[in-house]
């Protein structure tokens, strides 16, 4: 069906927003090789199965799981060591939270890097937006410019990777909304920080989807253990 | 003795030129804090021990070492896959070699970055060299530029690491050179893509190290199998 120069690797995460990304990424023509990381995150197990089933839902034949050991070692942040309590969201705060992994997304990216220039694929698709990141600095647009240019020059020359961050500008609401047009299969994704059963409704990350299908005057499909205060 | 920002990662495969890179580090004042990754290459454990072994000749208490399983699983190359034989060296060659490992550094570096910004250090010191580099795209001047850039925007506002490349500019015969000033410890590093307990003496990386300590007029205090025609 599609050319073989019209491979795109996708980070799949198993949340909304690399969900939403995937949808944009077929929508595009784009055949999908599926990039997962585990990073040591508490929701390893439930994440990894939400790629799973979206890569099922998509029928994406292509996939890759990495265990990215280095950011569990190098620890110190609340996602990957277990010692320190997540913060419960302050959607206001303007710091950065301790749930912030140095670099993550440099690293994230060098690894589709690798891999997409081995598929030999056109593009590598991100979820990363900038207005929701609870000010990660490596979730900028001027951030994945820079990572751009660092592919451009550290890959061979006749390769070609274009980093495409298609919901850089988009708030949650607007995940939900243009989800619900593409019909992404919401009910599918994870992406509570806390739990692996039922989400816990007060994490940054479910407060902030929360607060996204408020907006958008959606239910959320996934199952809470409480609603908080941005449902 | 040093201030707590005086700290640099230096990468450390256990080659003669992430030695030298740490004897100038040493030199320019910092405290060590020594990172090595086991990629997947042929010579994993060998790589491995000179570390140690360079590691304790420095006094280096702060180590990390990194299984990096992506590249191993990307494969490709013949540093990672050993149904790819090893090329015979040709240094005259002009193409990309088989052993190219698909954006290698930028993996590195940011496993580097991630881990200066936690420790709060200076500086990541790496041994790239883009005379004897084979023609890697990521061991060139422009892309360790492109990713100082994306350092600066992918991290917190007050970390501030340096990307520092003591040696690009050198041949391997600046490096024996060099290091003999330094007394860099040649007897302690190992090169050899192949083998573990006598270097081959003909994979591209003995012959560049042969060649070197040839045009430098010393003896290499390794063990080889047989000379290769550049020693």
């Amino acid at each position: 069906m599609h050319d073989s120069d019209k491979l795109a690797v996708v980070l799949m995460s198993g949340g909304m927003d690399s969900a939403l990304c995937t949808a944009i990424a077929i929508q595009d023509g784009y055949e999908i090789a599926a990039l997962h990381l585990n990073y040591g995150q508490r929701t390893e197990k439930r994440e990894l199965q939400a790629f799973d089933e979206l890569c099922d839902f998509y029928f994406i034949k292509k996939k890759l799981v990495v265990n990215v050991e280095h950011l569990v070692l190098i620890g110190q942040s609340s996602l990957t060591d277990k010692n320190i309590e997540v913060e419960k969201a302050d959607l206001e705060r303007k710091e950065i939270p301790s749930s912030y992994v140095p670099f993550r997304n440099g690293n994230i990216l060098s690894i589709a890097a690798s891999w997409a220039e081995t598929l030999k694929a056109a593009a590598i698709y991100i979820g990363a937006m900038q207005l929701d990141s609870s000010g990660y600095p490596d979730c900028r647009r001027e951030f994945f410019d820079a990572f751009q240019n660092a592919i451009n020059t550290g890959t061979k020359p006749e390769t070609n990777i274009r980093i495409i961050t298609p919901i850089i500008n988009f708030t949650k609401k607007d995940i939900v909304l243009q989800g619900k047009n593409l019909n992404v299969p919401f009910h599918l994704t994870w992406s509570c920080y806390q739990n692996e059963d039922k989400a816990c409704g007060v994490c940054d990350s479910c407060a902030l989807r929360l607060r996204g299908f408020g907006e958008a005057g959606i239910e959320d499909p996934l199952p809470y253990i409480k609603n908080s205060e941005y449902s």
